[in-house]
């Protein structure tokens, strides 16, 4: 099918390459025979998935959106206050060409004129075999995804023509803003500018700095986060030259643009966009690039206050485990006492990401339980990404939780979180199923509520949950006729898609249960100990077996078999009616605790 | 409990409290007998918290930071247009008094400096019976929430001493930018510059910009999203004057200071923050202010290129449904033509906001469905900001889904995007429930692929799915002793809490079954029909009815009264021990339906 994205940039093609404005850069020779109808758009999202529409396969020279990337090699080589000594980041309100240089120093203004990218140039020095000019090229290439190459002709053009940066590289010398001999440098800044890149290139560029420096496709981190952050702060103010204002007002990107006629715009966490079309108007920007750049920001939302996500609360339940208890058949004390004492074990359900805004919601509710709360679950298995902030004021939390006396637990897939707050010294209970992490809360309150005898280490079968509507002595006639059975740790017990083998009870020792993902991959059920039972389930349509079944530690169970259950229909139908009866209310214990789990998790 | 945001805040109050640097602004005689100590740091989250730290009550007069809120007034009446004419949007590089008027025009570079400003507060007029500057007055106590006023010994103060500021306005007068009587529009200025604000109200002020406009606790839409963009893409690059380049480089939020001391700054979508602090730098900065919002913007990630979400997928799974069926039980020809056909309905879950990376996913994974697949249904439920570009995105995808002949159905709990559909035109199914989504597609596979029989309009009990392992005539024997009943629309058959009742079984007609959520508010569950049977979960643990059961239109049922089960328990434990031993098969069958569904759901 075709993409409503691709159609409608080929619509905004359409449109505006009907724009015949501005004339293509003519002061290097090499650039001047250029088709002016070259038009491409391309728009690659923080995967890596690039939208193309018109000629994005057509090389041009990077020229002036270099400076971002020379500026970031710089950066990440000597850091920000080495460059920042050399290079400032106030917008100079100046055309690109302009001399500012700050009075007396002759620093300049920024590292996106061309006093300031001469300067990037000049602190990237060659290093492990490869030249200057050669590191930067890699750096142009790894942002691209593909190896880059420079035009020689529009080099010796540039070289040949390009007097003015040839006299500020000088001036730079002179003020001791370079240090070394200028002509090499110099050099080097018109190969950087003679660079070719395509439409596509660009985008993938853009969307390596959107995506907080990391290139979408090749996965390699090209640039670190604070480096990243400095490049966007100075292309917000200083990309577009004497046309910044206007720029962040009416596409509010930061942005680059080069006299070929490419532009490249950055909305960070979301997309790249790059524009290639070589008619430029008086502020030295492609004519449509500029075009395409408003029409998309307002067409698609890319203005990055519009852009910023609204700060709803990252919390989507608040609720105590009465309201969804684990769902393990408890004995009637220990029932009761949950029922008492349940309200003290709080879950907080959390999506979206754990930014700042998040983790601030996260904390706040937090610090506002009630009194008696004493354990806190807090499931984060639909956050999509916790920041660093984030995971830094959970751990203040968990530090204050734990000096009132209070454990915070997590369910999560991966156990990251945990393993976060580990590393800052902070050891926390984590989970991978909601109901595992209920069942050990539920396990804590009978354990400091309770007396000894609410979780023993034995119980037969006769005194299980499911027998319990049975008369005892039925209930101890079953057990009569169960076989005994032992595992040792990691014995699988029940593999999905045996056929019934019975009803198993589990007399000591815990089990693990554990069920196929979509993608064959094994998803953790939950952990089942003494007067449970397993393998009933078997009995369901199809009458396989589920679930996987392990032993987790030496295990002891009583089987009542399927023979054994068929010869009882014979010989004693009415044990059978009471003992099927009592598995009917058993399973429908089960469906009431996944609709109690449902109306928890549906209200939002 | 403490708050560990509270706590970060406090210790950074003390760290920076040390900081001596600067001195109080001393132009206006009004304002020379401050205390230099005052030192308040104010923080509101998009929903309106505000943490609090030292004088953040202590009253001081807005000034500068008057100037955005004007400017979004001025917008607000008459549209960018008209005050782009009047004022531009460029950064001038200058200190906050220059006189940045463009050559020849007249026209003020931006808004934020003091031409720029006094120009916005002349285009504000006077109506429906209030001044120009009672009409300004209300839209600062908008933003802040209450009602703000003059301190009019400052006010007399700066008129008294504002003489370059007279002298502007009567500059712009001759230039024809003020086009009346320039004299007013001075005094206005100044009563504006005098308006009485603590850091709290400025934190709120924030947090209403951060809030797409709207404030937080009042909830009013004080300044339309447009407005806000373009206030908040002035405040980004002329906000701090010729400090703007290492503004956005260190802090990376548009700010507004003033010269009382005050700073305001707006990371959009999450926080509003505002400080106070007398001593100025010699941009006119409050030095601690300066500090406050750095050291904020690093260590809680506020610089708007890291709080920027990262563009991870929205598409929390992707399943056909025959992963996850609805659970509903079918005949077996049915059932078969569901297993062949069910890869032709995709379920598509997502999460997050809809802005216009997570629509390009959702899209993008729509144009990229295999060719035989019919019915997508978009599970928006874990979904919350779903944005004007994705509606348009998704009504450009449901396009192109009809016109090769798919349907595109949604489940979310307040139908908004199917509202929204079908206001541009496009009528698409929506439910509440995700069963009932896949159900009303599975029906939509059985009229399309199966025989007229399929769905038949009546079905007796025997011939149920939950009678299907008896023998025919035993079967038969049960549906004998069954009683009939008749509801109409909207009958209530069953409700929640009462005692077991018997088992149900529909013969024609529907039912909908809902449960009490959280907070006592109704969670719709399901719709059955023909063939299904409800009523027996009140066989579960406390024997009490978990669902509330209303008929949809008339309905006919049988009943297998609890007294009949009893009856037939006493008179044929062999038909009753088969009886239950079929509803233990149809209860597992369910809590089958629950673990597939958390197997597609758990993965992620």
């Amino acid at each position: 099918m075709d993409s409503p994205i691709e159609n409608y940039l080929r619509r905004i093609h359409a449109e505006l390459a009907g724009l015949k404005d501005g004339k293509p850069y003519s002061a290097i020779p090499a650039m001047a025979n250029v088709n002016p109808d070259c038009f491409g758009i391309a728009l690659a999202t923080a995967d890596g998935y690039v939208y193309e529409v018109g000629d994005t396969r057509e090389e041009f020279s990077i020229q002036s959106i270099s400076k971002p990337f020379t500026y970031a090699l710089a950066l990440a080589d000597l850091g920000m206050e080495a460059v920042d000594a050399k290079v400032d980041v106030e917008p100079s309100g100046d055309s690109f060409n302009e001399i500012s240089l700050a009075e007396g120093t002759g620093r300049p203004a920024n590292a996106m004129i061309n006093a300031g990218a001469l300067t990037a140039t000049s602190l990237v020095k060659g290093s492990g075999g490869r030249s200057r000019f050669k590191r930067i090229l890699d750096t142009y290439s790894a942002f691209a995804g593909r190896d880059l190459d420079v035009n020689q002709r529009i080099y010796t053009s540039e070289a040949r023509s390009g007097h003015r940066n040839t006299a500020l590289g000088y001036l730079l010398r002179s003020f001791g803003i370079i240090e070394t001999d200028p002509a090499p440098i110099i050099k080097d800044y018109f190969r950087q500018c003679s660079v070719m890149v395509n439409a596509r290139d660009l985008a993938l560029m853009a969307a390596t700095l959107a995506n907080s420096g990391r290139h979408p496709l090749s996965g390699d981190e090209v640039l670190d986060l604070a480096s990243v952050e400095r490049v966007l702060s100075v292309m917000t103010t200083c990309g577009m030259y004497d046309d910044a204002g206007s720029w962040i007002s009416s596409v509010g990107m930061p942005a680059k643009s080069g006299v070929a006629g490419g532009i490249l715009a950055v909305l960070p966490g979301q997309v790249g966009l790059a524009v290639y079309s070589p008619p430029l108007d008086a502020h030295g920007n492609s004519v449509r690039g500029v075009a395409v750049s408003q029409r998309l920001s307002h067409d698609l939302g890319l203005h990055f206050v519009r852009a910023a996500r609204t700060g709803r609360s990252a919390i989507r339940a608040i609720y105590d485990i009465t309201a969804a208890p684990s769902g393990i058949r408890r004995t009637d004390e220990a029932a009761e006492i949950l029922a008492e004492h349940g309200h003290r074990v709080q879950v907080i359900e959390l999506n979206g990401d754990l930014l700042f805004a998040g983790a601030e919601s996260m904390v706040r509710a937090l610090t506002e339980l009630p009194d008696d709360v004493e354990l806190v679950v807090a499931d984060l298995r639909s956050v999509d990404e916790v920041s660093d902030v984030a995971i830094r004021l959970i751990a203040e939390a968990e530090d204050m939780l734990r000096r009132s006396g209070r454990e915070l637990a997590f369910v999560e897939l991966e156990g990251t979180v945990a393993a976060s707050l580990q590393e800052l010294g902070r050891e926390t209970a984590s989970f991978t199923t909601r109901s595992a992490a209920i069942e050990w809360c539920e396990n804590r309150m009978l354990e400091g509520h309770g007396t000894e005898l609410v979780l023993p280490d034995t119980i037969e079968p006769a005194d299980s949950p499911a027998l319990s509507p049975l008369d005892p002595d039925d209930a101890q006639l079953l057990q009569d006729m169960m076989e005994d059975r032992t595992y040792d740790d990691g014995d699988v017990v029940r593999r999905v898609g045996q056929r019934f083998g019975g009803v198993f009870f589990i007399v000591s020792g815990q089990i693990m249960t554990s069920i196929p993902g979509p993608d064959g991959s094994r998803v953790k059920l939950a952990t089942l100990g003494p007067g449970m039972t397993f393998g009933e389930m078997a009995m369901g349509e199809d009458r396989r077996q589920e679930t996987t079944v392990k032993a987790s530690g030496p295990v002891q169970v009583k089987v009542l078999t399927a023979d054994a259950i068929d010869e009882l229909a014979e010989q004693d139908p009415v044990l059978s009616m009471n003992l099927w009866k009592a598995l009917t209310q058993d399973a429908y214990a089960r469906v009431e605790q996944y609709l109690r789990e449902a109306a928890v998790r549906i209200h939002d």
